[in-house]
C-alpha cells in the first residue's frame, strides 16, 4: 500500500489540521499516512476527529523545528518530526514526504536524510500555477535557491519537462525562461546566458523568454527561474490577490444594494476564488530530492494538506523522481 | 500656463487614443499640451473629436520610432516623435514628457534629449501601485535596468522616499527592499549587499526586507527593486488578475442563475476592478531623469493618457525632481 510519511507537528496549525488532512488525503486516495511527531498530542487530535485507525500509523519523533529556526539548529535535533518524517522516506517506510513547516527546514532534512537525484547540482521548488489556461505551468525554482546559475536553470528545465510529461502527460512541454520581455536578448546577466543555453541545450523544447503573466494565462508548460525572481512572482500574485479580495469586500459592503448584489453573485464568487486559493491548487515539489518531497505553505489547513498529499500519490504513481534520474 | 509635450505617435492605438486622453487631460487639469507627431494625422484625429483648440498645440515631428526598434534606430531617428517632445522638455517648452510608446525608446530619448540627474548612476522606473492599504506603495526599479548594483540600489530609495515625500506628503516614508523573506540574510547576493548599505545609508527610513505581498497590501511606501525581479512582480500581479477576470467571467457565464447574479454584482465589481485597472493607476515615472517624464503602458486608452499627465501634472507641482536633484 502507499504510505506517505507526514510532520503532523509542523505549520501553523499543527498538530490539528495537518493531520485533519492527512487522513482526509489517507481515505480519498487509499493510501496509509504515517504520522509522525509526539504520539499524545497526535493521538489528542486523531480522538477530537474520530477516523478509523486503519488508515494511519504514528511514528515517535520527539523534538520540533520551530518556523524561522537556522539550518545549524535544524542539523542537532536529530529527532525533530521533519527528520524522523524523512528518514521514513530514506529507509523505504514510506514513498513520499509531506511537510507544512518551514520550507528551509523541510530542504534540509531531504537534503541531508534523502539525498539529491546524482548529478542534480540544487534542487528546486516546483509549483503548479492555477492558469486561465486549460493546462497550467509549472513554476521552478519558486524559492529554494536566492542565487543560481544558468547551469542549475538548466536542470530546472529539464526537471520542468520530466514534470509536464509523467504528470500532466504532455509529450513536448514547451520551457519558457521567466525574463522582463519575449524578445531574445532581454533580461539580466543570469537570464541572457540561461537563454543561449537553453537554446542550445536539444534535451526539451525551449520557447523562448516568456514574461510573469504567462504563468497565470498559458503560453509554456515550464516556466523557469532563479529562485529570486520565481518566489518575488509568486508573492506577488498572491499579493494581489488578497488585495483585490479585499477592496471587493470593502465595495459589496459599501451600500445595501451591494450587500444584496453579493448574495446574488456570492455562488460564482467563491468558484473563482476557490480556484486561485493557495489551498486549492496544493503542495510544491522539491524537484530534485531523490524522493518525492511535497511542501505546503506554513499556513496550511486540512484542504492544503490534503491537497499536498494528492500532489505527492501523482509523483509517486507516474514514478517522475525515477524519469528525472534516468534523464539527468 | 503648465505645459506637457506628448508624443502623439507611441503606442498601440496612437494616434486617437493618445490624443482623446491628452486633451481631456488638458482640460481637466486646466494645462496646455503640446502634441508631438505628424501635424496631418494629429488633425484628423483633433477633428473626429471636436475638441477646442485652446489647450493644444501641434509640434512637427516627421519621423515615428515603431514598438521594439533597437536602440542604434532610435539615435539615427532625430526627427522621432518621441525625440521632439524629449527636446521640448530640455528647451524649456514643455515642463513634462508623457509617452506611451516604447518604454526603451522614452528612456533613450529622456537619457539623451534631457539627461540624467547629476550624480544618478541610473533612472529607474517609478510606478505607485494600487494598493489594499490607505496609502500606495511605489516600486522602483519596475524595468529600465535589468542588471543593478547595491549602488543603484540605494539611489533607487533615495528617489523614492523624495517621491514619497513630495507627491504623498508623508514626512518619512517606510523603504523596503523586495526580497523573498523578512528576515535580515534572506535573499541573493544582490540583496544582502544592498541590505546592508540600505541599513548604513541613514538618508532615510530602512525598514528592512518586504515581500511581493506588500506591494499590494502595505508595509512600506516604497518598494526598492533591481529592474529585473521589479518587473516581474509586476507583470505576474498583472497576469493573475488577468487570470482572475478571465475565470471569473466563465464563472458568471456558467449557468442562468450565475448570470442573473452578475447583473446584481455588477456595481461592486466594477468598482473593485476599476482600482486595480492599469489604465486608472496612471504612468510610471522615469526618476533620474533631469525633468519629469512619465510613460504609459504600449496598450494604452485615453483614460490611461489622462491618468498619466495627472502623474505629470502633480509631479510638476511638487517639484520632485528639483528636491530629488537637491538631495543627491
Amino acid at each position: 500500500m502507499t504510505t506517505i510519511a507526514i510532520d503532523a507537528m509542523g505549520g501553523d496549525y499543527a498538530p490539528d489540521e495537518i493531520i485533519q488532512g492527512a487522513i482526509q488525503g489517507a481515505k480519498r486516495y487509499n493510501i496509509k499516512v504515517l504520522l509522525v511527531g509526539q504520539p499524545d498530542l497526535i493521538n489528542q487530535s486523531v480522538k477530537k476527529l474520530d477516523f478509523p485507525d486503519k488508515c494511519y500509523d504514528i511514528v515517535e519523533a520527539s523534538e520540533v523545528i520551530e518556523m524561522g529556526e537556522s539550518a545549524a539548529a535544524i542539523r542537532k535535533k536529530k529527532n525533530a518530526s521533519i527528520i524522523v518524517a524523512a528518514k521514513c522516506v530514506k529507509q523505504g517506510q514510506a514513498q513520499a514526504l509531506v511537510a507544512a513547516g518551514s520550507t528551509g527546514a523541510a530542504m534540509s532534512a531531504a537534503l541531508l536524510y534523502i539525498g539529491r537525484i546524482e548529478g542534480i547540482e540544487r534542487p528546486a521548488i516546483g509549483l503548479v500555477l492555477p492558469s486561465s489556461a486549460p493546462s497550467p505551468c509549472i513554476l521552478l525554482d519558486a524559492g529554494a535557491n536566492a542565487d543560481c546559475t544558468a547551469e542549475m536553470l538548466t536542470q530546472f528545465a529539464l526537471m520542468g519537462n520530466v514534470f509536464m510529461q509523467s504528470v500532466y502527460q504532455i509529450d513536448t512541454p514547451k520551457i519558457g525562461l521567466l525574463n522582463i520581455g519575449e524578445e531574445a536578448g532581454k533580461g539580466n546577466a543570469l537570464a541572457l546566458q540561461t537563454y543561449d543555453q537553453l537554446m542550445h541545450d536539444g534535451r526539451f523544447q525551449f520557447i523562448g523568454n516568456i514574461e510573469g503573466h504567462n504563468l497565470f494565462t498559458g503560453g509554456a508548460d515550464v516556466a523557469v527561474a532563479d529562485g529570486f525572481s520565481g518566489n518575488i512572482a509568486l508573492k506577488s500574485a498572491e499579493g494581489v490577490m488578497t488585495m483585490f479580495r479585499s477592496i471587493l469586500k470593502n465595495e459589496f459592503e459599501s451600500s445595501q444594494r451591494k450587500k444584496l448584489g453579493y448574495l446574488f453573485a456570492k455562488p460564482a464568487l467563491k468558484g473563482a476564488i476557490r480556484h486561485v486559493d493557495p489551498e486549492e491548487f496544493g503542495g510544491a515539489l522539491l524537484l530534485g530530492i531523490n524522493g518525492v518531497c511535497v511542501i505546503s505553505h506554513g499556513g496550511s489547513h486540512a484542504r492544503a494538506v490534503e491537497n499536498a498529499i494528492r500532489v505527492a500519490v501523482h509523483a509517486i504513481e507516474t514514478k517522475v523522481i525515477d524519469r528525472i534520474t534516468s534523464q539527468i
